[in-house]
C-alpha cells in the first residue's frame, strides 16, 4: 500500500485564507473493493472557486467540510483497478482532490475519464481541455453569443479561464482585449496568446482611470465582457459597454475574502440594456463534448498554448494557492505530485 | 386657432428635480399644412423616464432640449385634419407633449394612432393598453419568461406597469407579490389588483429587513423580479433570489437624483446564477401588437382595473410629476388636459 499524503481543510478562514487553515496528513492507501480504482495524481489544479467552498456560507456548492481532503481536479495514471474497464497505465481525469493518491468508484457517472494524450499533454486536461476551458467556451458561446467584428473583454486573461477565451474569441473573428496584473502577463497575453491589446489594471487606482484605458483599448465600445474578478474592474467596464451588451459573470475573486464589493453603477444595466448573467459551468454538462472538441483542436494545433504555473509536491499546494488568489500565478496553476 | 398651453423644459435640475425647472408659456396653435392634422390632447401621461431625460447625460434617449415643450405620451382628438386618413372626432394617441394641443405630420410611421373606444376608456391607451402595459408585457414575457407556479415580485406595484404586470402574471398561473410604498397602496394591490401579497416597503429601513419579509411572503423564494426601483429594494430581493432567477431592470427611479446608487451584493450573480437585463420597450416594436391585444382584452374583460391619479389642467402637471417621483401617486399618473 503506498503512502497517501493529504490536504484537509483545518479551519475556515476568517477573511483572507492562510496557510493554517489546512493541515498536512498521511495515510496508506486502503485496500480496492469490486468496481473501484486507485489513481496515482500527477497534477492537481487549484482553481479560485475552491476559495469559495473555504466559506461556510450559502453559494453554488456545498461547503468544503471541516476535516475531509480539499477538493480538486486532478490527472494521472490508473495504479490498480478492479474494474473491467480501466487498466493499470490508464491516463485519467477526474476529481481526486488535494491528495497523491485517490480511490474512485469508477462506475459513478463522471467519476473517472479515460484521456488521450497522444496530441494534448496530460494536464491540459484541468486547464484548457478541462473545466477552465469549457468555462470560457460556456460563457463565450452561450452568453455573450459574439458576432464577428464584436470587441469582447477578458479579465484574469492570462490565467486558465481567459487564455482559452481569447483563443476562442480570436477564433470568432472578435477583437479581444484583456485585462491583467502586470507588465509581463500583458505583454505575454499579446504577444503569445493573440490579444489586440492587454490592460495591465495595476497601472489604475480606480475605475475611472481604468475606463479611460479601457476607451483607448476598445475604441468602438466593449460588446461582451468575460468576468473573473469583480469590483473595480467590472465597474470600469461597464462604463464602455455597448447597448445590448452581454457580461458573462464566471467569478468575483476580488470579493472572496469578507466584504461584499458592490456594483457602482448598476443603473448601466437599464441604461445600456445589459445582459448580465451569472453560470456555473458544471450545471451544463450537455455543453462539454462540443466545448472540449474545440478546445481540444485549438490546443492539438497549436493555436491555444496555454502557459502553466507548476509548484512541485503537495506540501506546495496551499501557498501556491494562496498567491493564485492574489494573482501571483501566471498561467494555469498547477502542482505537480507523484 | 385656439390657444395652446406649453410646458417647457427651463433649466436643469441640480439634484431633485424641483417646479421652478419647468415654465409655462401660451401661444395659438399655428395653421396646419397639407398631411398635418390639429390634436386635442384629453388627457398626458407622467411617467418616471421623463426624468431621466432631464438630465444632460449620457442616457438611452437625447436629454430633453432646453426650451422646447417637454416630451410625454397624449390620448385626444383630431380637432382638424389636412390628413386623409384623419377626420375630426377620431380619437388618436401619440406624443403630443406637455400642451394643450399638438400639430402632427400625420404621415410619419408611429406618429398618431387611431384607437377605439368602444370597451376600452381613452386614458388606458395611455396606461394598461400603452407603454406602460407592454413594458410590464415585455419584462414578463420576454426577460423572465415565466412558468405556472413560479413566484414572482414587481416594485411600484400599484404603478401602471405594476398593475399590468401582475395581471399578466396571475393569467399565467405564478404567484405575485408585490412591493408598494404605504398600507392603502398594499391593501389595494391585494383587494383590487389580485396580487397574493404586497410589501410596504416604507415598514422597513435597510435591506435586511425587507429581505426578511420578502422571505415570509415568498416562501418557495423568488423566480423571476421585475425592478423599477433600484436600491435597498434590489439589494433585498437579490439576497431572495431562486437560482436560475431572472430579474428584468425597467427603472431604477431611486437613482434619478443625482448620487448613483451602488448594488450591494453582484456577487449574488454568480452565487445565484442569475440573468439581469435591461430593457426600453420603445426598442422592441415587434412585440407591441401581440401585447396590446392580450392587454386591451385583459382590460376590455375587467381582468385588468388599473386605478388613475388624475391631475386637473395643464399647470398642475409639473407638481404631479414631482409627486410621481416620490411615490405620491396611486395608480396611473395622468393629467385631463382640454
Amino acid at each position: 500500500m503506498p503512502l497517501n499524503h493529504q490536504i484537509l481543510l483545518d479551519n475556515r478562514p476568517l477573511g483572507e485564507a492562510v496557510a493554517s487553515n489546512f493541515k498536512l496528513v498521511s495515510q496508506p492507501t486502503p485496500a480496492l473493493q469490486d468496481g473501484q480504482v486507485l489513481v496515482r495524481h500527477h497534477y492537481l489544479s487549484l482553481d479560485p472557486y475552491m476559495r469559495g467552498r473555504m466559506n461556510d456560507t450559502k453559494s453554488y456548492t456545498a461547503p468544503q467540510p471541516l476535516g475531509e481532503v480539499m477538493l480538486g481536479g486532478t490527472v494521472g495514471e490508473v495504479a490498480e483497478s478492479r474494474h473491467p474497464a480501466f487498466a493499470v497505465g490508464d491516463k485519467v481525469v477526474g476529481m481526486g482532490g488535494w491528495q497523491d493518491y485517490s480511490v474512485v468508484n469508477a462506475s459513478e457517472p463522471g467519476a473517472l475519464r479515460k484521456v488521450d494524450t497522444s496530441h494534448i499533454p496530460l494536464q491540459a486536461y484541468l486547464g484548457a481541455v478541462g473545466m477552465p476551458g469549457v468555462t470560457a467556451w460556456y460563457g463565450l458561446v452561450k452568453i455573450i453569443e459574439p458576432r464577428a467584428g464584436d470587441t469582447l473583454v477578458v479579465s484574469a486573461a492570462t490565467g486558465a479561464v481567459g487564455s482559452a477565451f481569447g483563443a476562442l474569441a480570436k477564433a470568432r473573428g472578435c477583437r479581444v482585449v484583456g485585462i491583467a496584473g502586470g507588465p509581463d502577463k500583458c505583454a505575454y497575453a499579446v504577444n503569445e496568446l493573440g490579444f489586440d491589446a492587454c490592460i495591465d489594471y495595476k497601472q489604475h487606482l480606480d475605475a475611472a482611470s481604468l475606463s479611460k484605458a479601457l476607451k483607448e483599448a476598445c475604441p468602438s465600445g466593449i460588446d461582451g465582457y468575460f468576468e473573473n474578478v469583480g469590483g473595480m474592474v467590472l465597474d470600469a467596464v461597464m462604463t464602455r459597454m455597448n447597448a445590448f451588451g452581454r457580461i458573462a459573470v464566471c467569478g468575483m475573486i476580488a470579493g472572496y475574502n469578507g466584504a461584499p464589493l458592490p456594483m457602482s453603477y448598476p443603473a448601466l444595466i437599464l441604461v445600456s440594456r445589459l445582459k448580465v448573467q451569472g453560470f456555473i459551468v458544471t450545471e451544463h454538462l450537455e455543453v462539454w463534448p462540443e466545448a472540449l472538441k474545440e478546445l481540444g483542436m485549438l490546443v492539438a494545433t497549436g493555436q491555444l498554448r496555454p502557459r502553466e504555473s507548476i509548484a512541485q509536491g503537495l506540501a506546495a499546494a496551499p501557498e501556491a494557492f494562496l498567491g493564485l488568489l492574489k494573482g501571483k500565478n501566471f498561467g494555469k496553476q498547477l502542482v505537480q505530485l507523484c
